[in-house]
């Protein structure tokens, strides 16, 4: 037999096609399926898999690690790019890319293959992810192989091929939109959306209610934190509690969506340089998004929360653009773990309708002024500090003044609004 | 007669007692009432004013103004204070001071005072436009002042010397909180709302309508923007059109009030270094704040979004800090209105009970790939494109990886979530 | 005759060859040669293109726009990439491309060429400024061509080649090093200079004179700015005065060179993600640049340059990496030049032997301390307003320290240093 | 006795007459004097401590401790103020500070006191860095003390108090500078450098030999770094090693002055709004920044390098400001250090009147291309990778000028420079 291949398969029509032309290439494939929560029949893709071909095929499920060490550590830094996506799909690709090295590793194989195509984000998070990982792999990437492109030029070559080959296709109609889910969300893109001015119908909503059609009732959560990262959610209501990472952030996500929460429709910059409507759904890190910020506010020291604020967009384009697995992220890292040390403590929020709001909050060790009031120390808050305080910051208005003249200093703002 | 002193007068407990208290000194006192869309009897602010010793009272219009040259800048900048802080009342402040500068140079006189509290970040809001207008005025501060200060120790003292000067004072109850209006919100802060874990009833609120009571009717608004700014808002049910600043502005708020829009309950961090909880309602700044985001999404360069984007959380600490007019303020807002220039088109948000969904948008000067796609440039997108863009980028992390050895380079990472 | 394609020629074998090999491939070939400010025989140039096959040769001096518009601008950032090299090279690049734009435009000509290499920073700023001038033009980049790569393997084919084609050839024995000259560096590269630990002995540096050989007299210059541009050079001691920017940046040069001033030897990040190693000589900018400096410290606003500051390596880094011509430009340029405003007056600077020191400066718009004590504003310093700064700014750090308990709040420290 | 306070103590006649004062206002007053390695007779201010009332004297030797988790700190962040001040005195201050609350806590004392003046930027530095570490610490500062100022109102009030209460005074000349020394560096301001435009003549200078009056011979000294570190300095020349950071800093301090290496002269913006003009001295800091730089070039990644750098101006201006023990600064350290991992191996720097050039390195963590193109990883460098990186960075300039479209869309810096 040839060279091992580990190839990133879904069972869809796509990487089918791709697995079995690969083979056909004289690769032995060895087909990996990694389990991030999607809603998948994985018994029947592993067959399908065996049955087009690979010589083997791994089911790994990543959901607990996919929590813990992704979301849990894109939390930390409130990542959120653009200032809305909350990055479900781009976390979850440098987990797989990263699990496939290990079994790229443990099989020596000396190739890895995926599926995404050429003008997306997820071919850069795959391929970065090897380079940092393992950069001796060879990585094979059809969508952008000249040799697939012009035999597979669309749908129709794809459906040919696989009813050539034997390849079982759903005899489902093909979805109006292109679509990606994990345990974290689930976007939709493409087809109808590519117009930004269409408004998507309730019809494409997948994993959330609609927001009209959610309970009148308002839901209360408790959800607790320790150095940043949630420990505990509490359903104030019914009493429900969960406690490790997964448990309490499928509790998140079903809260969620049972109240229409975490609904995007955005217009996003692709690293790759063009832009791209994508709506999403993304129900239990949204609540923690929000909560976690809320307790960031009573617990997080001003200038630290600032400077964090500053770099949270890079933060955000890193993750968004591949380079999780990336010196630059290390360095980021290190200090947004930093801030998170003593974020401790709980936020209520309200979930009604779409709304996540919080409503209270505590930590042990709060930075709020009723501990620093009371707090054994020099002075406590003396308002005539105040006055020097400001005179001291009014210098150098003053001066800038002064200098500029006569002239009104901010007279040139006039042109700022013209309407 | 003395000196004269400008005095920002509220009409309400503390700036009467300091007017008189000015006037006992043997100032002068102009007092000066900004118009800033609070809801008020201003006729009957007037006549307090003057009854209690006022030379002479000034009543300023400044909506149209704040709405214009306040709220629709810090629009450019989409300013947001800690992530969630709209500052509504940081950015009357300015605007308020300012116009108390035009009436001391016109009334010639040396002094300007206000009722701000030594604690808070309002005076600093003050004072610091104060000095950056006019270095040579002299500021009364009584709230930082150690005589006022010893006369005056809580309210008791201030009911006290109101009745003995005949000063009318309410007979209503004290509220329960402190608040500040204006066009663009009301916030409620102090009282019961300082311990952070109290969760507030519906009573505190008193702009928008709660969520829950809310129309079960979304409402549908197009809003058009031409360089960055709101020119015109379109009711798509009823047809309903604003174009003018002001007009629009209070639309917005109407429709936003009546669906529950823009309520915020944080824990801030003030200027002066101590942290509070304050509760905000900004119903059609909310709105616009959304829309505004979306269009730039689809109109504005991906680098000089996210060169924006991170100098964002300082342009709203300038505002929220009291550095409108500052020089480095200047500085923000020449690259926030270079990055303005062509944001145009216009946006449809769906209004629902506390929600605002951007569903759809068009913009002429999109940088969406549709018309990308389709603009008479060579090549278009050519996936092997993407090949090179990878393979240069993985570069650098492959010489990471090499350079680290046969150590996992992201090992330390498993220290980051331990739970 | 075929199409036109515009080529940036340099008279030299690369770009000879590229033309020869242009008009064998059924080009027309116009012949583009920007003149900023290398030594060149540009008569012997213009033949050289003419005989080889050039229907026409465009010869352009740039100088002047050079200094003005690129190194001025440049200026006023203080553009300085990885802390040290003043980019001399990718200055001049967008400004060669934009004339060869131009003339294209001139010509009617849907091509343009240029002889950089494929491993370089130099094609990225060619190709990025012809994409923004005019994203109809097509690139031919020979050095990227795998036709052309596989015909030229290296300078033997060249050699040959041109000996075929009658091209004539120099007679001098090959640089050691790889050089690019123009008004502003001359920057030396590869050959043995590509062992980072090579020490290069004096020969190397072809525009300045050794330090060590350089006067023992001091030279005094006056270099006097407005809005941060340079207005005027005066040499106190010969009273030699220099007045337009070509002049005054051209006798700067002569100073510089004269005294050994501006050599860099560096190890540097490309663009595309390899490490290089250059060595730069860079004498008048270099005087220039710490001119400039210096009186932005009596000038400047503290806080405007501290903004300015934290996005002068992006600025940089943009100008290195060829967005010269981009909207993210735009957007820090608008701050940059607002910055600049009132940057007026001169330095006087200490030139000796490599050193350049800035030892007096006077500004009619200072913001320096003495001129702000004899202000007509209120009050002056007051050293008892620090107390009240000081007090204010210590709450956080005494909240900080009383949350972290009993602890030493810094004794992670303690790992920072493990010598 | 009365109360116990710990005061920093110089020897000199303000902190003699602070210490008497002190005294007689009843305090039982601990004397404490930092050894930071300024030229003193420990001995006599010991004696001259006791002799003045003090009842008890401490004198702490913390050269070694300032080195390495100081100065050493500080140069993981390249920190410089202001593109030029090595922040010498600046990072002694937290040092000395941190020392006296251990005294304080020592003595059981409950008040600190120093004698900074009310103006400048050290007593911000020590009162933060007590409050920082003992928010519960009462501080003394006479010169912000109304009654202390009125008493003590110019130099002839405190000598006069001297004589009255036998504090011997040195019979010296008033220094024509205020100077402030320690291991590091030596700073001169105030007298007649309060003229910004006044070129000070060469005795100013205490610590380095004119430049002029340096070897003519360059000395080569190899440093040697581990995590970013210096380890080792070898003089190439003449075989010496220095090992330890106390030695091997004191050696290049030695190095340095000799060469005349290491003068400032500018004009910079003290925390407290004024502009201030310092001359300094710091010989083998110069050298060690310059060095350590270097071998960031090759060893460390470009983007933390650049992000790095984006943090590096923040990080300077914490400790000018005296935020040394902070949240904020343990944000940064966290992500610095990470930044020096494996910025390992050794830079030969030449030393020459006043100039210090790298002119050799060598990492055995490089990340240069010659290791790169080395590597056993796939591909190597593939020019053709390079056309599709730099298309793909051109998209998005394309769109830009499509968008903007038959306008030039760079027109509007024609304004830009105005000579």
């Amino acid at each position: 037999m040839g060279e091992k291949v580990v190839l990133a398969y879904s069972g869809g029509l796509d990487t089918s096609v791709i697995l079995k032309w690969l083979v056909e290439k004289g690769f032995e494939v060895i087909a990996y399926v990694a389990d991030v929560g999607q809603q998948d029949d994985f018994d029947y893709i592993r067959q399908k898999a065996l049955a087009t071909g690979a010589s083997k095929v791994y089911v790994e499920d990543l959901k607990e690690e996919f929590v813990r060490d992704y979301i849990f550590v894109a939390l930390m830094g409130n990542a959120m790019y653009e200032g809305r996506y909350l990055l479900g799909t781009a976390l979850a690709r440098p987990l797989i890319a990263k699990k496939q090295v290990e079994i790229a590793h443990k099989e020596g194989a000396k190739y890895v293959a995926h599926g995404a195509t050429g003008k997306g984000n997820d071919q850069v998070r795959f391929e970065l992810t090897y380079a940092a990982l393992d950069p001796t792999l060879k990585v094979i990437s059809p969508w952008k192989d000249p040799e697939f492109l012009s035999k597979f030029k669309g749908r129709t070559d794809l459906l040919k091929y696989a009813k050539e080959k034997g390849i079982p296709v759903k005899a489902t109609i093909e979805k109006p939109y292109s679509e990606d889910e994990n345990l974290m969300h689930i976007s939709h893109e493409a087809g109808k959306l590519e117009d930004p001015a269409y408004v998507p119908d309730e019809s494409i909503f997948t994993r959330t209610i609609s927001p009209k059609d959610a309970p009148d009732e308002e839901t209360l959560l408790q959800i607790h934190f320790k150095d940043g990262i949630p420990i505990k959610v509490v359903n104030l209501k019914d009493g429900t509690e969960k406690t490790t990472p997964l448990e309490l952030f499928m509790y998140l996500n079903e809260i969620g969506a049972k109240n229409g929460v975490g609904r995007v429709d955005m217009v996003e910059n692709r690293f790759i340089g063009i832009k791209s409507r994508g709506v999403y759904e993304t129900p239990g890190a949204t609540i923690l998004w929000i909560a976690h910020r809320d307790l960031e506010g009573i617990a997080m020291d001003k200038e630290v929360m600032h400077l964090r604020d500053m770099l949270a967009p890079k933060f955000a384009e890193l993750i968004y653009n591949g380079f999780w697995f990336s010196p630059e992220m290390d360095f980021l890292l290190a200090a947004f773990k930093k801030a998170q040390e003593k974020i401790d403590g709980w936020v209520i929020v309200k979930v009604y309708k779409g709304n996540v709001w919080p409503v209270a909050r505590y930590s042990p060790t709060s930075l709020y002024d009723q501990n620093l009031s009371s707090m054994d120390v020099e002075g406590g808050f003396d308002s005539t500090d105040s006055k020097g305080f400001i005179n001291i910051h009014a210098i150098r208005l003053k001066a800038h003044n002064v200098v500029l003249g006569s002239k009104d200093p901010f007279e040139w703002r006039k042109g700022l609004v013209d309407v």
